[in-house]
């Protein structure tokens, strides 16, 4: 498969990247807007792998040419910028080809982090509505700590909460989630429960800011 | 301590009822609208546990008698009645009292089930509106499936969240949820954080709706 991960500069990017390139036999290429800064994340990310004794390529483009002809493009952008980077794209988007969303919006407050529902009813509802009628999404990937998916050494042994209205997109994101050991996918059915996913963020981040030693936490269902 | 699980004859009630007399050692009384319903679900109760050759006494009672000289006080009833029924024992509670509101609102639609959010925030906030100023509150117990605490063979291992604005009360929660064997208590901050940890409970129920063998299921950070 031809993978895009848009974003793919930023921290949720580079561990998607890192993990994917380093547990499975993808295509894969960093988009970012910035074509050189895509390049040399791209370069970094190779060498971090290949440093693992993991051959690999991974390309690195501007947005707009990442996402030609992928099968699976990941739009690892903050929530605030995910329809811009939607729309910047939209037209090099191949029928078929399936949108993934990671994003949440969130507000701090003097408490803790909470959820920020978008009017649409949930980030990844937002990404649904941006992308052409023939473009699938599946909102996934939102309660993977960044910093615990870089480190390779890192176990994972989470879970992956999807939502999507498209049964074949979410088989191919299924199986895509679960290329990389230790992650396991759930259904969390359509793209209208995305609020309950999006909203375990925030909580992942004050249960780390009200524990100790649950930084980088991951939630498992069982 | 002194325990009254007020709704105590309800699903939620009664799991809460058995764990604790198997595993604990605490006075326990389930508190009912209906007095003779709270006697024989107590005395069910008892039957179940004395069952496993565990000695235990649980008294029964109406909620308004049932709160008397409790340390702590279980609100396990529907979130459309939890203020009602903190209004009705209102006045037979003590000052430091610790009300525990695992009720969350939840509404249905064809995806699946939704966190109600109240205009209060949380319905753990709506319970810290209802109680006198001297009883804190502490959020707990949202997330546990009732049939699997109500089957003493079930295994547990499960994580309870806690959100609380008062430190004594959330030692005594967390203290009263290690009690159960399997149960792990994690503090997710003030109650202005409830709502997040109240939105767990109807992704557990989408979940058990779309993956096999996800029934019961509870949540584990890790």
């Amino acid at each position: 498969m031809r993978v895009a991960i848009l974003g793919g500069t930023g921290d949720v990017g580079e561990g998607l990247a890192l993990r994917w390139a380093f547990h499975a036999d993808h295509q894969l290429v960093i988009g970012s807007r910035d074509a050189e800064r895509a390049r040399s994340a791209a370069d970094e990310y190779e060498t971090a792998v290949s440093n693992r004794g993991q051959d690999v390529t991974i390309e690195g483009m501007a947005n707009e040419a990442a996402v030609i002809d992928a099968d699976v493009v990941v739009a690892a952008v903050p929530a605030y910028h995910l329809v811009e980077t939607i729309e910047a794209v939209r037209g090099n988007l191949s029928a078929g080809t399936v949108l993934v969303s990671p994003a949440v919006g969130m507000k701090r407050d003097e408490a803790g982090i909470h959820y920020n529902q978008p009017g649409a009813g949930s980030v990844t509802a937002l990404a649904a509505d941006a992308v052409p009628a023939d473009v699938p999404v599946v909102g996934a990937f939102h309660n993977l700590a960044a910093g615990r998916l870089a480190n390779l050494d890192a176990d994972l042994s989470m879970d992956v909460l999807l939502v999507g209205d498209d049964d074949q997109a979410l088989k191919t994101v299924t199986s895509f989630t679960e290329d990389v050991d230790g992650l396991r996918a759930l259904h969390a059915g359509p793209i209208d429960n995305a609020a309950e996913v999006e909203s375990v963020t925030p909580l992942l981040i004050n249960l780390a800011q009200y524990n100790d030693a649950l930084h980088d936490v991951g939630v498992r269902f069982e």
